[in-house]
């Protein structure tokens, strides 16, 4: 990938439908901007052809229509990438080969998709996964929102045991391998023109390295999930109907930072509904616990264990027993309820 | 997949923000819709997680932006499983798992959403192709345009020999699979709402079929490529430079049906600019010529050799040599170019 590549001189300066029209100037488009960002190997053939990996593969695809396109701590062409190698880590997987597929607005200028494919391949240079295959789509003014990016993935998986909500245990603890809502905030902050008293950052990142540190030091993982869209209470709920179990969280454990909860008091947010970028939930045997928050210490120091899974038998959320309780040290629970609604469009 | 699963009565008559919030509606719509119809293997977790394939893997990626939704012939659900599965099939592959990723338009009708996804889980069970995985995003009205759809497919590489341009030689026969045109014209016609004398129907279909069998039959395939967006014209180019020899092609040859030369007078296209999708070029020894349009002809009785690969370099279209030509039986030549810009856009 050479990241340096500038815009070649006979570039139209803004997307026409043409660049999707499958002529000279797709071409173009393909062979200037793709080949030489992401390397030849996209650009040859319909389909990619791979060496098949050892092992079983994960797959997995994510759109991503965050708006702005560019936020402070990330844009979305590393979003693209962060995001679903995030997905592929959650199975435990090593991500191998990414596929790219843009929807561009006519009109975008051409200088904004530049920016964005370069992100997008140094992303990728990253974490050292492979772009092989993409695809461009042009929709007409108005029928867009300058850049959709959608990116699918596969890795091969890594786990001795399957990772999932089946293997959830009661007892097992819960743990947050970083400090909530810094993607969410920083959107919203750019969005709406706020200047913070500091600028919060977006946590987007890899989350490849903690999980294979978390393996690699035989932690038996039963369960990780990223904590993106919905937020910590979208992603426990979900996580503990599917495991069958009620969680029960300490709250004051939950590693939030005064930043985030001075903004979350400003936009009227509850933290723990704001997505995040780089930030997983891990669910592991308790008695390996302290080493667990130990190795993602290594990566955010803010990592935590944050609640445990009880053997109360929660079999949905339509029943009595609610899938995720604070309890305080007065035995005095309450409920982390899901959102029903949308509390923060296009965050991702 | 159970396609005949009713829309819950629940369910909001409109898709709003909150489908694509990671809340309680978004996984609402997971279950009922896409677990209902896809099957389960696909909500479950962010990635799925697979048995890996024997032999080599083909990956490829497409975006469906087609508008209209639906048309005669087909519907976007249906071309973005079909699209995706035949670039895997021209890399010689067994299309095995494919991604879905939704991106919808808030306001879009629950009712058109449900039309596609059943026909979009009814192509996939056609071609024996699993949806494994999805993701589905909202995005404001007025920032989208109903549904786009992205879909990634794996498929498992088949063919002895690599099936790509660098095996094209001198002397090969170039075949079409069947008529041209269809596609363009259908999409065409729809959205002009003009009735033509006779309904072209879109030529959308899995070639899955026909590429196993020219495999099977020992037909040593040297390339493949579904004649697409861009048409005829923007595809032998684009196989004649990678290549790096001149096509020659027999005018009289190409198959054409009069309905869509009429069509094509009248809406002042050329048929061979025109998208398809349903149709492919093969290039194969020309030992094999006869056998091979023997094989094709038993799927569409159309399909015809058209042309064959020359012995005269050809670097590039920058140069004096055109990638295509026409030759006449008296020695006439006329050069096939491809379209620069846009003839018709949001096609596939």
């Amino acid at each position: 990938m050479d990241l340096t590549c500038p815009i070649p001189r006979q570039t139209s300066p803004q997307v026409l439908l043409a660049h999707g029209g499958g002529g000279k100037l797709m071409q173009d488009l393909i062979d200037k901007m793709f080949g030489a960002t992401f390397g030849q190997t996209c650009t040859g053939h319909d389909a990619a052809q791979l060496m098949a990996p050892a092992g079983d593969l994960a797959f997995t695809t994510d759109s991503y229509v965050v708006q702005p396109l560019f936020f402070p701590g990330g844009d979305i062409g590393k979003l693209a990438v962060y995001g679903t190698v995030n997905d592929l880590a959650m199975a435990g997987a090593k991500p191998l080969y990414l596929s790219v597929g843009f929807i561009l607005e006519e009109g975008l200028p051409m200088e904004t998709l530049w920016q964005v494919v370069h992100s997008l391949a140094a992303a990728a240079q990253t974490v050292g996964v492979q772009i092989v295959t993409g695809d461009t789509k042009v929709v007409e003014r108005g029928k867009g929102d300058g850049i959709f990016i959608n990116t699918s993935g596969i890795g091969t998986i890594a786990s001795p045991t399957k990772i999932y909500p089946g293997a959830i245990q009661p007892g097992d603890a819960i743990l947050v391998s970083g400090d909530l809502g810094r993607h969410g905030i920083a959107i919203m902050a750019q969005r709406e023109g706020l200047a913070l008293e500091t600028t919060i950052e977006s946590d987007c990142a890899p989350l490849v390295q903690p999980v294979q540190d978390l393996l690699t030091a035989g932690i038996e993982v039963h369960c990780l999930r990223d904590v993106t869209r919905g937020g910590l209470a979208a992603v426990l709920n979900e996580l503990a109907i599917a495991a069958g179990y009620q969680f029960q969280l300490d709250e004051k454990q939950i590693p939030i930072t005064e930043a985030v909860r001075g903004a979350c008091e400003i936009f009227g947010f509850d933290p723990l509904h704001i997505a995040n970028e780089g930030c997983f939930v891990a669910i592991v045997p308790p008695e390996q616990a302290a080493q667990s928050r130990e190795i993602l210490q290594t990566h955010q120091p803010t990592a935590e264990i944050i609640g445990r899974v009880t053997d109360i038998a929660c079999p949905g959320e339509q029943l009595a027993i609610a899938p995720v309780i604070f309890e305080n040290s007065f035995g005095v629970t309450r409920i982390l309820e899901r959102l029903s609604g949308e509390q923060l469009p296009r965050i991702c």
